[in-house]
């Protein structure tokens, strides 16, 4: 077999067989097919797509391309939420202890933050004590006794999607619906949960900017998730807008908590809810309708922030920060970002709010950067909202002021505002599963 | 400028700007641009093509990449013959001294053969004592004395080609016209002549296909050459079946001897009289029905047989050779090809003759390979002949029988023998120049 045939039939529109695929993941992961083949394949694939047993393959090939988690020493049924990356998005710190706290165990392996969107490790870890570099003995034994638990990836996990997406980050070939469908999936399946919650993420500041885009997207990975024995189900949601109204480490941390108090934002509470009941249905605790029930008592009666700091105190952190989050103080710098005229703000860039709370420190632009926990931004308006002239329209945090100039000349830039109220969007636009596409908006 | 940018633009259907495509083919030859990215701009060119105006950029941009011969030392219009590589085609030493003899300079810088077609380096080497390995200042003097001359690529022409073609072919980015055509004319530019007559060589032993293609590719030559002034003109002629009847180095240049002897076949004779016609016409030498008169003139007066002989001994060789070709003498074995059936040979698989003779020893299947000069194949029978059973068909030379059993094999199933005589083919589909496409046949 050779490379150069794969990378030709798939060019001429051709299905690649098992084999083909076997040796291409195999030969690449192994340094035997070189980046230049594999480059011209992801471009051609690109252009030609593949068929579901194509994308099949090559999942199942990545995920075992190294080590796989195996969860199966932790009791009970395993559920993974995945989010495609979003502004502002915390719903793992509020959706995993509502969820551990009626017995569904949530054991989340995450990633840190790079370029407009965070990490929730980056996120937890601004809580003094708190550490995500545990091993796998402790994270299995944190999520056995609490429940939940959420670590950075240990061992050698999807080397083959590693090196890939290296690849294809600097090769203009990220944007094909195959690779990062398997892409996703592979690093699902590698670790280990029996069912897998998707939140695919569409509008201006995430990866697909329709709706139509985000539900193909979401169809095949829940196709792969089926295909390998992994029931799989997906949320369309809206990343028209930040989630709730904190960008930063700490500030999302605090709006977490307060979300669990029953205080957060509506936007941010209303999705929780419908990603928590998603898991629990997935989880089998009933219909759709009792699991929203389950999920909002848990943030009522309290359990869901018990269950939070009974996590962070696992996991070294001082749980006395989510039990009262204004003990996080404020950063050394803070500027209100006010608005120049009358009107309505009829749309925002969220890429770019995310773009700003990393020019105020809030997160990276390369891997090797340092962040400032505190840093962030808190948006007091945002699309739908009617505004005045010289009202505030945001509140930056950062360490000088040099941060704060920077931040605000990106964050007046995300802003549209115009004369007419727009019409409100939703907020969850669709759910796929194994059984269709049933449109919520 | 990054290259990421580049590829996606071109990835997305964009027009590449003249900067644009000059950081890339100056940065790829500097090494500054890794193949996983070229490679990955090649696929995108494969599906999204190239304006005119990109190829005639990218073209300049190969031919300046390294030397660039400047012929204007040697007085007079210099005019070159390219052809797209094809089995039996040893037209450029029947037409150089031809056109030679009638005052018109050919100074011919050629490659070697590698795969099913021959090079004219290797065919002209068959002759004891010559050698093309020749100096550019010999090269010019050669040329300024007898009036064409053959010899290997010196200096460092086209390396952004040679570095790119060499990627494209083991990445399946070949077979995309606008880089074909800018990797032909990249090379023609940079060899210094005036004029460019192409031969676009069309059919089961050519690259392209069919005759549309091979008109699309010529057009697109034309095009890059009249924008960078130097007028061009391309044939488009047949390669469903070999021309002439003999394949192999010796053989070859045995079967171009006699063809300006005025004995070849009438399929060598009728193409070159139209190469030489198209040549002597770019220069000015008359209108298209004169120059015909004029090269068949020189076959039949022996002017151009004189000018091959003059050619080969300024190259060093034994003129005796082309003078009397029996000289050449014959391979250690033989062996006679004859017909299973009665019927009329309806088609000729021409790459298939062209990798009998590979199997024979006359060429080479990799780089580092030494070929037998005298090795080859004589056609006997060719499309279109009528046949009867035990009729030979082919006579095979090579220096072993387990060649001969090779290439037997192989020959055998380049012919299908049917009960129908077959439709003759045109030799000349077309000529394409700055007017337009002249249909032919």
């Amino acid at each position: 077999m050779r490379m150069y045939d794969i990378i030709e039939s798939k060019r001429d529109g051709h299905e690649l067989t098992d084999e083909q695929i076997d040796f291409f993941v195999n030969g690449y992961v192994a340094g035997d097919i070189p980046d230049y083949q594999a480059s011209a394949l992801c471009m051609a694939i690109f252009y030609e797509g593949m068929t579901d047993r194509e994308i099949v393959r090559l999942t199942l090939d990545m995920a075992h391309s190294g080590d796989v988690v195996d969860l199966s020493p932790i009791p009970g049924v395993k559920v993974d939420k995945h989010s495609t990356g979003g502004v502002g998005d915390k719903t793992t710190l509020v959706v995993a202890p509502v969820v551990a706290s009626l017995g569904v165990r949530v054991a989340k392996m995450s990633g840190r933050g790079l370029g407009h969107t965070g990490g929730t490790l980056d996120k937890l870890e601004s809580i003094p004590g708190l550490t995500t570099s545990i091993d796998e003995q402790r994270f299995f034994s944190i999520v056995g006794e609490i429940g939940c638990a959420v670590a950075g990836q240990t061992g050698n996990l999807v080397p083959a999607d590693k090196k890939l997406y290296a690849l294809r980050d600097v090769t203009a070939t990220v944007d094909s619906l195959p690779l990062i469908a398997s892409s996703v999936m592979s690093k699902k399946i590698a670790a280990g949960s029996d069912k897998i919650l998707l939140d695919v993420k569409c509008g201006s500041g995430a990866f697909m900017k329709t709706v139509d885009d985000a539900v193909a997207l979401a169809q095949e990975m829940v196709r792969i998730g089926e295909g390998v024995g992994r029931t799989t189900a997906a949320l369309i949601t809206n990343m028209d807008r930040p989630l709730g109204c904190c960008v930063g480490n700490a500030l999302e941390v605090g709006e977490a908590a307060r979300t669990l108090m029953g205080e957060g934002p509506q936007d941010l509470r209303d999705i929780c809810v419908e990603l928590a009941a998603n898991m629990l249905e997935l989880a089998d605790k009933g219909d759709i309708v009792a699991c929203r029930s389950m999920a909002r008592a848990q943030i009522e009666n309290g359990a869901g922030l018990e269950k939070l700091a009974q996590m962070v105190a696992a996991q070294g952190g001082d749980a006395s920060y989510v039990r009262d989050p204004s003990r996080f103080g404020s950063d050394a710098c803070m500027r209100d970002v006010r608005s120049g005229r009358d009107g309505w703000v009829r749309h925002m860039n969220t890429e770019r709010v995310g773009i700003a709370s990393v020019a105020l420190g809030a997160g990276r632009a390369r891997k090797e950067d340092s962040i400032d926990p505190l840093a962030g931004i808190i948006l007091q308006k945002k699309a739908g909202d009617k505004v005045t002239k010289g009202e505030v329209l945001a509140t930056l945090h950062a360490s000088s002021e040099a941060q704060l100039d920077e931040g605000e000349q990106i964050l007046r830039d995300a802003y549209e505002i115009g004369d007419e109220q727009p019409q409100p969007e939703p907020l969850v636009y669709a759910r796929v599963t194994r059984n269709g596409v049933e449109r919520l908006a």
